[in-house]
Formats: C-alpha cells, structure tokens, sequence
C-alpha cells in the first residue's frame, strides 16, 4: 500500500508527519516519480494535473485538499468510478464563519462608508437597523452554511437558510429546494453565497436575482465564482440596486489585472482567502481517514457526483 | 410630579409614548421652560448644559441617555447629591460587541492589507494564527466588556479580560487590579478598551503600554477618548509596533479637522458610532426606571461616584 499526494504548496513535514502519526506509514509517492503505480491506493491532491489519476489502477478512494472537488472533476478524463472524499475541517468552518460574519458587519454597521468619510474628513453616523431587523439569507447549508447560519443568529440577526433539500437550525428560518429561491432572495437585505459548484448552481447569482433583492441591499461571495455572473453584478452596483460586495472567489483566479472588479470602489475583494486550507488540520483529517479505510472502515463525506458535492 | 427632559437630537414621541406607556404621565417640560422647577422629580438628560441642573431643588434621580456619564459630571455644579442613574440597554450592548468583534476580525484575517492590494490590483493571500493562538485582551469587563468577550469566546478566539474587581467570565482569563494590569497587555495581540473614564482611566493608553504589548499589534479603542494619549500612539503605529487602530472615540468630538488620524493609513475612525442609542429602547429602559421610582422602588445601575462608574 503506497499513498499518492499531490500539492504543490504543501509543508511536506505536515504531511509526512501526520500519515506517520495515523498509522499510514511512510511510502508516500509523488506524481513525478510513482513508482509501481498499482501499489497506489489513496491520492490525496489539490488540482493534480488533468489525465494523471486515471493511470493508478489500484486506487481505493481520492480524498480532496479543499472542500470543493471542482479541481479534480473538471479533469475530463478523471477515475469517475474511485470515491472522492471532500476535506471536513472545523478550522475551515470557524475560518468561513468568520469571514461571512466580517463582512455582515461591515455591511450592517457602514464601515465601508466610514473609510470614505474618513478620507474626507467627515465625521458623520448613520443609523442602522437593529439586528433583529437586518434580514440575512444564506445559500448553502453544508457545514460552513450551517456553522454560518447559527453563527449570525447568534449575533441576533434575521437568518434565512436556503439548501436543496431541508434543513433545520434552532433560531433560523430554513427554506428549500427551488420553489422557496424566490423567497429567499427577496428577503436578503444581505445575501450570502456558500454554495458549491454544481451545473445547478453556476451562474444562480444573475440579474433576476440581483433585481429581486431589496434596493440597497448587499452580495457576500464565498461559495465559488462560477456561480456570479459578474457582467450582471457590475450593473446592479452600478445602478445602486446593489450597494456592495465583498468578493472572496472569482472564475479565474488569481482575479486578473483587467477586472473591472479591482477598482471598483464598492466591490471588496480577498484572494479566495475566507478559509484557507489549514494544513496541519486538514493533514489530521485526512490521514485519520486513510486510516480508518485501511481497517476497513468507510471515510467520509464522500462526494455524490448526481448532485455535485 | 413632573419630568426634566434634555436631549436635542431626540425624536420626541418616541419618549413621550415611552413615558406614558410605562405609566410616567405627560408632565414632561424642558430646560427651556421648565415651569415650577420645584415640581421636576427626575432628570433624563444628555449632555445639559453647565449650571442648569443645580437649579432643581426636588430632583430625586438623574437618568443618563448614555452608558457614560461625564455628559453629567463634566458640569462643575451639577447636584452630586441626586443619584445618576447609568443607561443600560441590551440593544447598545450587542451593537458594542459586534463592533468590537468587527475590528478584531478585520484585524486578525488582514482586511485591511486586502483594501491595500486591491488599489495596486495585487492577489496575495496572508496568513493568520488560529483563532485560539489570536490572544485578545479586553480591559473594563462592565455590561459591554462581559458581552464582547463571551462573543470573542464563541468564536474562538484565546481571551483575556481586566478589570479593577475580579470577575469570572467562562472560558476567558479574568485577571483583576493593578498588578495584573501589565500582563494583560503584555498579552493582547489585539488590545480593546472598554473601560469607563475615571481619574485612573484617564490617559492609561500611554507610551508604556504601547512598548508592552508585542510587536505589530493592534488597538480597538471604544472606551473614551480621554483614556488614550493619542502622540503616543502615533509614535507607536510610525515605529510599526502597533499595526494598526480601530479608534471609535476621541478626546475632542467630533474629531477636529487638524487631527493627524484623519489620513493616516493604518487608523480607522468610526464617528463614535460603536454602540449608538437606540432611542426606542433606551425611552422604554428609562421609562420603566422612573415608573419603579414612582412606586418606591431603587433604579439601578446608580453611578458610584467613588468609582467614577
């Protein structure tokens, strides 16, 4: 049994480290020199090069650096047959939580127009709703929407969560499935995005969205860019429909130099940087479910390919 | 029985019908016709002018619109025998703490340094400690300073409060008095004040404190603006050993326009915009205060004046 790994920013220690500590041993292979390729049976890999996972015969199951798996199925020629497990780190969830609560806040509470004022000189409050009156819906309730959700409740706000198929949080109210989409975007004084990336979802963040939310209302992006249509949000903002953004991920990225989205003075952007992929964290986690398939156990979450995630 | 009201900015049926609700009746009169001054039980005022309120012999309680309460004792004749009763309003203690926990957050995650990027269009990821290796330090641990590091706690954050009276707050160091006072600082990654200012408070924010805390740190100061020596703190933000500040409150407001911190790239000002009255719960507190003293009852929090808070 030998495991493939596959990043190319890593610390390696970190990984060396934690497939030892776990009981995985120590035969871990690179995509450059595999060695015998049939003796591979866990890859774990951040955006392998497209047309390599397909050449181990003896792999049991893919486990992703990153919540999203879009860096392995976008690979035309990807194993469809080998399980992907997606990472699951609470580190992440607590990182994107607090992202998503940064930037409410920042709308909420007009710091953004603070920062304007202040290279004025103007000294100027504006009054805001209370929490309770400020209406957040959150697409997406895997663990980081969830975490999110209760999270902002926590803070008194009025949260809306809205996911394929039902959930239920203490405090929130939930909606699913596309019959309740309309209704959840309708009420989003702020919307924020966490959903992944499916062919459900690209391009769900349009100008029929953006023109049924409140004017004056504000997009927090931190699900995937492909799901924005940027074309649409640049108008909205630019009739003030939409007063900000923070944007964390775009479909190219790094985000480049002719982005109208850079200068734009009500757009805010971070380099996909909402939760990054702790690495000792993420190496832990990972390692723990190598481990548990060797003993025949079953890793979790794997990735079902009919919904995308 | 009648009522001193005193607050330019206020929306008046907004107090009026607090006060009838609760059973204060309608006699309510100003400074500027006040009527018989003998008949004036209870002054709910901010900022009076100097000399006005001695001038009511009956006056049983003095209710502050506002958590402080130098708006009152700045006036060198103001009747320090008549009880000041301090604000005390749920909704000023959760917008407190989500402008405390704002600035953290926008300080921990490198937002900032995000804006910066931005205008030079540069894609560049920081990193940042865990949250439990981000150790905060929180000094005043009244209604705000409890509430700000239980949310800080929530999100993981490593807290330390500081008091003058020990406290005991679950998950969060509590250090209390004078010679702990150089720990808590020492300690604080990010050092937010809260406390009240008193004759002890005034100017603690100095040179020394500054040179304790450790390199690149930063300061949310949303305590008072008499508590910070302000030449101090440019000195320490020109060396770069304190990162950053988030300043809330000044010595003089609004901020006069000579001030340096206006355009200095690594201050943020907020016009004292933290923890606003919310003028409909601040009339019901106030209201619900005076009907208790209409029934015998004992409003609270009265200011210990020995205190200063």
């Amino acid at each position: 049994m030998a495991i493939l790994f596959h990043w190319s920013d890593a610390t390696q220690e970190i990984w060396l480290d934690a497939f030892k500590n776990a009981g995985c041993g120590t035969d871990i292979r690179s995509l450059e020199s595999p060695g015998n390729r049939a003796e591979i049976e866990f890859a774990v890999v951040w955006a392998p090069p497209a047309g390599q996972l397909k050449a181990f015969p003896g792999l049991k199951y893919i486990f992703s650096i990153g919540a999203g798996v879009t860096h392995i199925t976008l690979d035309p020629e990807w194993p469809a047959k080998v399980p992907i497990v997606r990472l699951q780190d609470r580190l992440l969830v607590l990182d994107m939580s607090c992202h998503v609560i940064h930037w409410v806040l920042h709308f909420h509470r007009h710091y953004a127009r603070y920062a304007c004022q202040q290279a004025e000189r103007q000294w100027l409050r504006h009054s805001y709703p209370e929490n309770a009156d400020r209406r957040i819906s959150v697409l997406g309730l895997g663990q980081t929407g969830l975490a999110a959700c209760r999270q902002l409740r926590g803070l008194g706000f009025a949260v809306t969560g809205w996911a394929r198929s039902r959930k239920s949080i203490e405090g929130v109210r939930c909606l699913a499935g596309e019959a309740a989409f309309d209704t959840v975007v309708h009420d989003a004084d702020i919307l924020v995005n966490l959903l992944p990336l499916t062919d459900a979802t690209t391009n769900i963040l349009d100008a029929t969205v953006f023109d049924r939310m409140p004017g004056g209302s504000f997009l927090i992006n931190c699900g995937r860019g492909g799901s924005l249509c940027d074309a649409d949000l640049l108008d909205a903002l630019e009739s003030g429909h939409i007063q900000g953004a923070a944007l964390d991920v775009f479909r190219e990225e790094p985000l480049p130099e002719a982005s109208p989205y850079w200068n734009h003075p009500r757009v805010h952007i971070t380099p996909h940087a909402a939760a990054p992929t702790n690495e000792r964290s993420a190496a832990e986690f990972i390692a723990a479910q190598i481990r548990l398939a060797m003993d025949g156990g079953r890793p979790a979450p794997v990735v079902d390919l009919s919904r995308g995630y």
